[in-house]
Order: C-alpha cells, then sequence, then structure tokens
C-alpha cells in the first residue's frame, strides 16, 4: 500500500492518514449509477483512487441511488402515532415509517423513539430521516442490505479502476449516556471492521486480553469530519490507513443479543 | 486557518483532513512535562504545530505524566472482588480498584464491569487499566480532571509555540450494542465538542431538528487510526479540520441523567 500511496503524496508525514474529501454536485436519483458519479465526482477534484484507499459513503446517497424512499403522503399514522406527533410537534407519518421499518422497539419515551431495524441496528427511527431529501415530501430508509451494496460498489470499483478498494457505508447515530451522534459503519466490503488484539503482548510485555477496536466505526468517524450535514460531500477517500482485508460485513459489529447488557 | 495550514502543506485536496502521528520514544514519568515531550517528539519527525491544529492525546500518557498510577501490590481485593476474580481468571485488585474509582455500578454482569466514574463517564472498569504501563505491576488510571489536563497543556504549548492549539485527550471505550472499542474524548481545551445544527437548514429548505454532533468523538476517532493499541503512538495532530473555539470541556459530552434512557 506505502507505494501507492507515496506517488500522488507530496509532502507527507510518516504513518499519516489522510481523510480526502469527494463533493458531488446535484442529486443521486434512484436507478443512477453510484460509483459512476463518485468516480466523476472526484475525477473533477483531480482526486484518483489508490491500492489500499478506503472509500467511506454516507448511506443516504446509497438508498437514494437504489431507491428506498417512501413518498410521506403515501403513509397513513395510526391513532397512536398521530397522538404521540401532536404531542411533540412532529410528522406522525415519520414515527410511523420508523415503527414499521423496526423490529423491535427498544426504547420509547418521550419524543424519543429507539429501535432495532430489521438489519439488527439499534438506532433512532430505525434510521428513517427526512433531511437533506427533497425538503420533506419523501423520507429515505436504511438501504435493503448495506453489506451487499458496499459489496456492489466495490465491485464496480474494481471493474473501473482495475483495483481494490475498501467501501464502508456510514450513517450517524446516537448513543446512551454521551450526547451528540457520531458515524457508525452500516455495511463493508473488502475490510475487517474489527482489529482483535487479543494475545497479543503490549511493549512491557503484558497480555492484551478482550481488547478489540471497531475500526469501521474510527474509519467512520473520520469520514465524518468531512462529510458534514451540510457539506454536500456524502463520500470520501481515507488514505494510508493499513486496514486487514476482509469479507465479514457490518454484521459483525452487532453484539449478539446474549453478549449484551443493554437490551 | 487555511493560511497557515497551506503554508506546509505540499499537495493537498480542497478540505483535506490530515491526521499526523507522534510517536514518542521512552516512557512517560510521573512529574514529566508532557507538553515538553511531545513537543521533542514532534521535531524529531520533523512536524510543527499549526494554527488550527487540534492535539489528541491518549490518555494514558496524561495519566502517567500526572502521576495518576497504582502499585497493584497495595491493593487489598474484598472477598467478593477475590471470589469474582476466581471465577473469571482475571485480578482482583483491578475489580477492587475499579469500584473504588467508580461513584456507581451500571451494570455488574458476568465478567464485566460497567461503571460510572466520579467524572460521571460510563465505561468498564472505570477506565482502570494494565495494558501499556509496566507489564502488570502499576495501573493507570483516568486523569483527575482530563478538561483541566487539557487545558493545562493547551496553555503550555501556546506558551512554547505562541499559537493556539485544541486539545483533546482520549480512551477507548465500549458502547452497548455493537462490537469493539471506539475512542471518546474524556477532555478537551480549546474548541467545542458537541456542534449544534438545530435550526439550520438543508440544501432543500428542510429544518434540522435535534441534529447535534459530537465532532470531538469523530475527531478521537479519526487519532485512533494512527494511535494504535501496540504502536507506540500516544499522539497525533489533526489539521484542516474547522472546529469551533470554546471552553466547555467535555463535561458538555455527558447526557444529563433526566434525558438519558439507558441508566
Amino acid at each position: 500500500m506505502a507505494s501507492g500511496n507515496a506517488r500522488h503524496a507530496g509532502k507527507r508525514a510518516a504513518g499519516e492518514v489522510r481523510i480526502l474529501p469527494i463533493a458531488v454536485r446535484g442529486e443521486i436519483r434512484a436507478g443512477e449509477s453510484l460509483s459512476a458519479r463518485l468516480l466523476a465526482a472526484a475525477r473533477t477534484v483531480g482526486l484518483r483512487f489508490q491500492v489500499g484507499d478506503i472509500l467511506v459513503v454516507k448511506h443516504k446517497v446509497v438508498s437514494k441511488a437504489e431507491g428506498a424512499l417512501v413518498a410521506l403522503d403515501e403513509i397513513r399514522p395510526s391513532a397512536a402515532s398521530r397522538t404521540w406527533a401532536r404531542r411533540y410537534r412532529l410528522d406522525a407519518r415519520v414515527r410511523e415509517l420508523a415503527l414499521r421499518e423496526s423490529r423491535r422497539i427498544v426504547r420509547r419515551k418521550r419524543n424519543v423513539l429507539i429501535t432495532e431495524t430489521r438489519h439488527g441496528f439499534i438506532c433512532a427511527n430505525s434510521g428513517v430521516d427526512v433531511s437533506n431529501v427533497d425538503g420533506g415530501k419523501h423520507a429515505v430508509l436504511l438501504p435493503a442490505d448495506p453489506d451487499r451494496s458496499a459489496a456492489k460498489l466495490r465491485r464496480e470499483l474494481k471493474k473501473q479502476l482495475g483495483i481494490e478498494i475498501a467501501v464502508i457505508i456510514a450513517d450517524s447515530f446516537g448513543r446512551p449516556w454521551r450526547e451528540g451522534l457520531t458515524e457508525v459503519t452500516i455495511g463493508v466490503a473488502g475490510m475487517r471492521p474489527l482489529v482483535d488484539y487479543s494475545g497479543r503482548r503490549d511493549p512491557h510485555g503484558y497480555s492484551l486480553h478482550s481488547t478489540v477496536d471497531a475500526v469501521a466505526d474510527e474509519l467512520a468517524c473520520a469520514a465524518g469530519l468531512v462529510c458534514g450535514k451540510l457539506a454536500g460531500t456524502p463520500a470520501c477517500i481515507i488514505r494510508g490507513y493499513a486496514y486487514q482485508p476482509g469479507s465479514s460485513g457490518a454484521r459483525e459489529l452487532i453484539r449478539p443479543a446474549k453478549n449484551d447488557l443493554f437490551r
């Protein structure tokens, strides 16, 4: 990877990791090729993919390209959703859709609805979101199978570029105990989302036990620094991070119910 | 900030964010000046701090410099801690210390102990850790007041360099529902840890409500990509991210109990 990176690098510090934004002009429409749009956008700013690069894409453009949109006018909210929406001055149709997209309600209190999605992710409103779509006419859902979406992007990039690019699809989730959203990985292809240090020894000879880093989520967060909520930058390249190749997918990031103390 | 960054930048993409590792040789000892060690280490690899830079430091070197270490030989574990340790083949003294450093037990099940620390952080074992210290003789605690530690580092860097550097102190925490550790900010100086988009409108005119990004945690995660568990790289510079100046500290990242659905 190092040689591939060095070629176009300019002045770089040893071990440097770079986050290179890919701004995309205009909307992504259902049925469009996301890989073609991202490659064109990268070319526009003089950015070339290199061996070892990780492409991080916000889920919303993936969902849009896949047509995972719902016209809010077609949703008939239940009486319970309508009562709740009146109380908190929110949209009953979005609530209804969030319930429909869930397989389990984790917490429901005041204006907050935390669900487990059909993929197994635990997040607010089943990931249903109305911002950055079309001003309130449609809601965007999570991609049906984000690991499959990531694998498709990776395959298409390989076809176009002739090189292997790792792909991460990211969304912004809240979390217990801490304020603010951070990015998490909901789909991944070409790399292992977790790095396990178990059994490795630190420089003092102390054996690390149960030390596993969620590197895919750290990469997603790094991408969040350039793919802001209002930035028109739905993707970026992370360059210089030596990921471990793998095909486990983002499902590996979901803690099995039996090991979870907070379900 | 842009002008400061451009000077030494070499070939950079527009909007690029860079993560520049600061490797430190040898141990940090109690009473040493951490800022002096980090400045010397940065100089060694030809890295100069610039206006707009964010210094991210792993908490462990902060704790070591502050002498927040406990000799495990001096801990007398309770009978309960000893029973637990025998059962899970872990160290009763570390368990005892974790309980001592906590103000509340959040979950205690099998070999896992989740506590609220006296700072208000919710994490495993009150942040007490034995790895990367001295092979098992001492445990390292969280800094007594990580915001104060960050402010001190920032003050010393300003004195040495004549410029304002934002400082983040990071630790690796687990989280519910998802596997693996990610980096979180436990201390911050010079920048706002949260960015609030409430009331801002997306490009389609849709008003964002309750959208707050925990950018300090995203920066900590980005730093985690170069400050690995075995890397001997306890710090890095993040360059090119336009943070919002502020002095609220990492306490702003702790969700008040009344708003938390998972306590």
